[in-house]
């Protein structure tokens, strides 16, 4: 297949997820902003706001091209040579602080050299870990992944445990989900077809894992105490994003739309002077639940 | 005079400029955290909160040793040997967005191998930027830096523009203020004391600098879109600190206590997909002068 039969796909898979968030919101409806980048391609980014669920979120699509940047021909030892990328992004923040964030990236990256790769990761950052969905959404992941290679569950979830991490609060920044980068028919006796596949299939399991989180929690009623702790907690999720990203920081080095890359910042976030939470509180309970290695498909509730 | 000698001047910089604070904002008490470092050393952290005027604020002392951190030895291109690091840190986010935000640093660095440093900051990060108040303000730094030497004020005020600078929203901080580092008695002939000197009374000049500013601005009102403006103007205050700030990456790489080193962020801030200000808005004015370059010293009124 080639790049441009890459693309479209993906840009389908963003127009789906859109339809069926706003649906599934009931109230939010995208705004879209076409970008072009100087240098060469350009994006289509899908911002809503104040829904009813949703109070912020982005499902951005690009399609970028050029001369490869520096810092990938460093990291990688590569000559000077042109480069092509495409993916589709996505974070959410909900209103209701019993629903959780969700952030899920699907992309695609070439040389001129014939260099390529596929990454992606789905993750979920509940404000407050609940055991039932954690379980629910590993299980699901689980399931999708174990369809295209056994080892891409136990893999990619320790890569994601091991990538969503905040070394200054030794916390992970969720309950994770699957992270994989530099996907390609060197490794797992894949095709780039079979990958192409599983890229677009998890892509495609997006709403499948958020809507039913989204429906069930948003009925919740909550409190000032758990709207507060939800601002901290964002609070932690601009900490990741600006400190440790690396699609965020490589999109800030390289010039790209601050507005596209930033979309991912929550609506309202806090910073309270070492906070603490109540000894037997519901907030200390998920935070002893922000750790690697938690194996949430074994776990039984 | 010895580091012991400086870390002492330094403690009671801290313990003026509390005082001060205190005083100043009638009801807010500093609270005090001692902390230690494992590798060697510690620090004073002083954090208040909800006080009539500072919403949130932190002064902190810290005098620690230990390994140059390999960063350190790199960058310098240095063998390995011991430091030695003292300084004090502020950070004050108002309540009324009228208030402009405030940072002060003064440090001290020092290895076994006999290299030492003096640097520090100051610099006015307003919601909106008033021009008597930045004449103000600048106007006394460079009193204050004539006094020690005669192109210190110029080239510190050059290098606060250069490194409080948000590179991808082409903005300021704020209106600058100065930046010096690395300076010893090898440039500007000047005594290791003198230079001390200046760094001692760059750090008692910032309550001279802040309280007249909070006493004066704190006395205006406020309306609900000045508010939010505030907000996203700490959101950027944010970034700065995560993505760019030297001290903030240098405390975060080298497992430095976490709650002090980001004290610096603020109680609330916002981040709205694409905010725009209204044309002829004061916003729109504030961010006009949020450029490099802007020689506040000789804007008349």
């Amino acid at each position: 297949m080639t790049k441009e039969h890459i693309a479209e796909a993906f840009k389908g898979i963003q127009d789906y997820i859109c339809q069926q968030l706003e649906q599934a919101d009931g109230k939010a409806q995208f705004q879209e902003d076409l970008w072009h980048r100087e240098e060469g391609g350009g994006g289509r980014s899908r911002i809503l706001k104040d829904g009813n669920t949703l109070e912020k979120g982005g499902v951005g699509f690009s399609a970028v091209h050029g001369k490869t940047p520096e810092k990938i021909l460093q990291a990688l030892s590569l000559p000077p040579s042109d480069f092509f990328a495409t993916g589709v992004s996505i974070v959410l923040h909900p209103n209701n602080p019993h629903v959780p964030i969700i952030h899920m990236n699907i992309r695609y990256f070439e040389m001129s050299n014939g260099t390529y790769w596929f990454g992606g990761g789905i993750d979920l950052t509940p404000h407050y870990v609940v055991k039932e969905d954690a379980q629910f959404f590993h299980q699901k992941l689980k399931v999708h992944c174990d369809t295209y290679h056994p080892e891409f569950y136990g893999t990619f979830k320790r890569w994601a445990d091991d990538y969503f991490y905040i070394p200054h609060r030794n916390e992970t920044r969720g309950i994770g989900g699957i992270f994989f980068d530099h996907l390609n028919e060197s490794k797992y006796g894949l095709t780039k077809e079979d990958i192409f596949s599983f890229v677009k299939a998890t892509g495609m399991l997006f709403t499948e894992l958020y809507v039913p989180l989204m429906k069930k929690n948003s009925a919740l009623a909550f409190t000032a105490v758990e709207k507060q702790w939800q601002k901290i907690r964002r609070g932690r999720y601009v900490e990741f994003n600006l400190v440790y990203d690396k699609g965020t920081k490589f999109g800030l080095d390289t010039n790209g739309r601050t507005e596209s890359i930033l979309m991912s910042l929550p609506p309202e976030a806090s910073w309270e002077y070492a906070f603490q939470t109540q000894t037997g509180s519901k907030e200390e309970a998920t935070l002893a639940q922000l750790k690697k290695g938690i194996d949430w498909t074994n776990e039984r509730t």
